[in-house]
Order: structure tokens, then C-alpha cells, then sequence
């Protein structure tokens, strides 16, 4: 028995095919259907009722696909919007990026305490501190909103002074010339690991960086074996890619996330 | 003879709140709906389709509550949709900010080279270059998409080294050891007044920085007057804000750009 319907991928825009790459790296035998709200994005600074509204209007899109999974891979959704998303399509499974983020970073942390950046709604959401309490209640939890890092991921400045300048103002107070300061940094935005580099090298090899695409990959990999939704040979690795706005920006900018080039024919536009 | 109808301020955000403050400061006798589209913001990284629909959503909006003129504060949107705006409302009077900023810089330009700062949106759109051309053909026109500083804006970081490497990184290659290089910079973003001092260090005396709010304000005291449409003595200032995403953040951010607090229960949610 198999599975062939694809697995939908939903985010506010271009960041998540860095979760969809990590997708299809361990489920080659999955097809899949992702949909980037880029006439809306970004998420990050929007209110969590808006969101919320944004999300379950993508999903059902994404639903009239007849996919067989809803993988979150937008940070800000998945903490302001997963309950609602898993309510609105139920008994369709739905599975987010904050839980299995949190699970490697829990992982990697051996001084207890850990830090998360992310985007500001997917800090006031809180849904990363529930996540790691609920692992290890005793853990210490810092978390920043890094606003800029969207823009300077999305603009390419992935290294150099600027980027090295706004990392500093906004992650030395915790680290630097601190005893008590994080060993684990969670990127909790799908924008980030393209900043992890920079990033890597300003914090030094004391301080583990951990990015929910891989232990997302493997939680779906779990979730498809236990609802019996594995697919066999038939589909392998088909892509297609729905966006809200045009799609020249979506496929100039998406390469740098996904690590490969988004032919135009995969790519539909669609309102929401 | 006097018309008592609020004038209508449209922009995709916080920004336009700057053209306001100038439109109050001029107009001190008239009244003003502002509607900022704060759940879909921004708009200078979306395509002409995407923004021109957007507009037009909110411009009718504003209709349903009488205004008696359209003021797009929006760079971008004047950039791409005024030409839309003015067919779908017809025969309300819409008013840019793009053609009074180039008009301002066309003014201050002495050497003949003037350069625009803009979203990729703006730049994309090339309404700066056509309506500078159309006052002055010979012009030499350098535009440069900033995406970064609106960012920068929001998050309050107007100055400082992040900021002075990011203004660097744009502007050193078009006003560095050049003696080519444009003495006037237009402005052509709602944010970048916001940053208008760090510029001005950065790039001295020589180079004079042109923001449209000013001149489009008195390009409205024009068109009231040429219309009739002047008011009374009865609103003076009131104000009141619609906003598409919920009022929090609105709150918290608008007052770097409009230069006071925002009231609360000025501020109302609606759905677009």
C-alpha cells in the first residue's frame, strides 16, 4: 500500500524551501506541492489573528491539491497558527517547524541555557519557550527578535560589515564576555541558515547552531510511517510551486534558499 | 462654499504617516482618513499586479468613507498604480508623491545628475525617471533599490554603524571619488526621511536631499484649491486611522514617523 498524493509545504513566502530541501534530501520517494504566500509575506511582524487567517487561507489552497500532509515550515506560523491549522483541516496530519527545532535544540544544549532568534511574531508568540519548558522545564530561554536578518538574507548580505554589525548589536549583549552565556543558538526563522556562516564564525565553535530543517525532515519521515501515508515509486521528488504574487522575485531569490534553480514551469501563480 | 469631507491618505503602512504629518502642518483646516495596509505590507517588493489590486482595494475603502480627494503617500503604489487609481475612481482627485519628489528634485538638481533611493518596487516601476524626464529630458537619472533601509526604519536604527555600512555598501559606489556624482538625492520611500540625517553626514554638504512629503502637501493645498474642494472651519485636523492588520505594532512604530502619539481610539481595524 502506498501513498501517492503529494505532501503540501506551506510558507509566507521564499525561506521554507530551505525546509522543503531538507524534505526531499530524506523522503526522495515523496512528491510535493509548496505554496509561498509572497503577495502577503513576511509574517513576522504581522499580528498573530492575522496570520492565523493568512495560514488557514494558504492550507486549504493547498488542501484543494489533495495533499496528504501540511508541513509548516514558516517559524511564525507554526507558533502562532499550528492549533488553529490542525483544528481547520483536521483530520488531515500537520506538523510545524517549531516542535522538532526545539527537540535539536534541547539536543545540543549541555550548560542549560539556549537562545532563539526569530522573527518578532514568532517571539510574542512564545511558542518556542512552551516547546523547549516542555522538554526540559529547567532551561534557561533567551530569545531575540532579529528583524533585519529577513531583510539582509532576502537582500543577500549574508556576510561582510553590515551583516556582521547587525548580528553584533543584536546578539553581543547575550554572549559576548558572558559566563552564563548560551551554548545553542536555534535559528528560529527559515530565513537564517542562509546567515549561518557568519553567524558560525562570530560566535566561535563554543556555541552550537541548530536549524529545524533536518529534525523537521525527520518528523515527517516519522509522521508518514505512522499514518501509513508513505508513497512508493511513482512520484519521486516531483516539485510543483504555487505563489500568491507573480513569480519573478520567487524564482530569482528562491535558488539561494533552495540551492538549485526553480524552472518557471513549476511555478503557478494563485490568489488567496 | 467650503467641503467638510476628509481628505484620504492611503499608503501600504507606517511610512505614509510622514506625508500626513506635512499634510497637516499645510492644511491645518482640513480633515484626513488615513489607511495604512499594515497586514499586507510591504508592498516594494511586490509585483505592479499584485500592489496595483492592493491599492485599489484600499483606495475604495477610503470612497466608503466619503473622502473627498486620494493621497497616495506611497512611493510605490504612486509609482505603479496611480495611473489604475485614477480610472477606478474617477472623477476623485488622486495625488502621488512621485511627481512632486521629482518635481523637488528636479528644482534642486544644479549638475544635471540625480539620483533616486527607492524599493526594488519604485525602481522597478520607473515612474521617478519618467516624470523627471518629462521636466527636464537631458536629466542624468542613477536609481538604486535600498531594500534595506526600510528595515533599518522600522527597527529604529537610523544610525550607527549598521546603518552607515548598509548606506556604504548602496550609495559609495555612485557618490565615492566620483567627479561625476549626483548632488541631489531624492528620497523615495516613506521610511528614508526617517534616515535622513545619517545620509547627510555620510554623504556632506555638497549633495541635497529632496523628500516628497513637503511638496506633495503643497500639491494638495493645489488641487483643493483647483477643485473647490477647500474646507472650512469645522474639522481642523481630526484624524482618524484604519488599519488592515491589528493595531498594536501601528501604534508602537507610527509615532518615529508622524512625530507624536497615536491615540488608540483613533484607530480603527478593517478587513481589505
Amino acid at each position: 500500500m502506498s501513498d501517492e498524493r503529494p505532501i503540501g509545504v506551506f510558507d509566507s513566502g521564499i525561506g521554507g524551501v530551505t525546509v522543503l530541501r531538507a524534505l526531499r534530501n530524506h523522503l526522495p520517494q515523496e512528491s510535493f506541492v509548496y505554496l509561498g504566500d509572497t503577495a502577503r509575506l513576511p509574517y513576522g511582524t504581522k499580528s498573530s489573528a492575522t496570520v492565523v487567517t493568512y495560514a488557514i487561507q494558504a492550507a486549504r489552497a493547498l488542501v484543494r491539491r489533495n495533499v496528504k500532509m501540511l508541513v509548516v515550515a514558516c517559524n511564525t506560523a507554526s507558533s502562532v497558527a499550528l492549533g488553529p491549522l490542525e483544528a481547520a483541516l483536521a483530520p488531515l496530519p500537520v506538523i510545524g517547524v517549531v516542535g522538532p527545532g526545539a527537540a535539536a535544540g534541547n539536543a545540543a544544549c549541555r550548560n542549560g541555557h539556549i537562545a532563539v532568534i526569530a522573527t518578532e511574531g514568532t517571539v510574542q508568540g512564545g511558542a518556542y519557550s512552551r516547546a523547549l519548558h516542555a522538554l526540559r522545564p529547567e532551561l534557561r530561554i533567551s530569545q531575540i527578535a532579529c528583524t533585519l536578518f529577513v531583510a539582509l538574507a532576502e537582500e543577500g548580505w549574508i556576510d561582510g560589515p553590515v551583516m556582521e554589525g547587525a548580528a553584533r548589536r543584536y546578539l553581543d549583549p547575550l554572549f559576548t564576555d558572558r559566563a552564563d552565556a548560551p551554548d545553542t543558538l536555534v535559528l528560529g526563522c527559515t530565513h537564517f541558515p542562509a546567515l549561518a556562516p557568519a553567524l558560525g564564525r562570530l560566535l566561535g565553535p563554543r556555541v552550537s547552531l541548530v536549524d529545524s530543517a533536518e529534525t523537521t525532515a525527520l518528523a515527517v519521515a516519522d509522521a508518514l510511517r505512522a499514518h501509513g501515508l508513505q508513497a512508493g515509486d511513482q512520484s519521486r521528488g516531483a516539485v510543483r510551486f504555487l505563489v500568491s504574487d507573480s513569480p519573478g522575485r520567487f524564482i530569482r531569490v528562491g535558488p539561494v534558499f533552495l540551492g538549485e534553480t526553480i524552472p518557471a514551469e513549476q511555478v503557478e501563480t494563485l490568489d488567496l
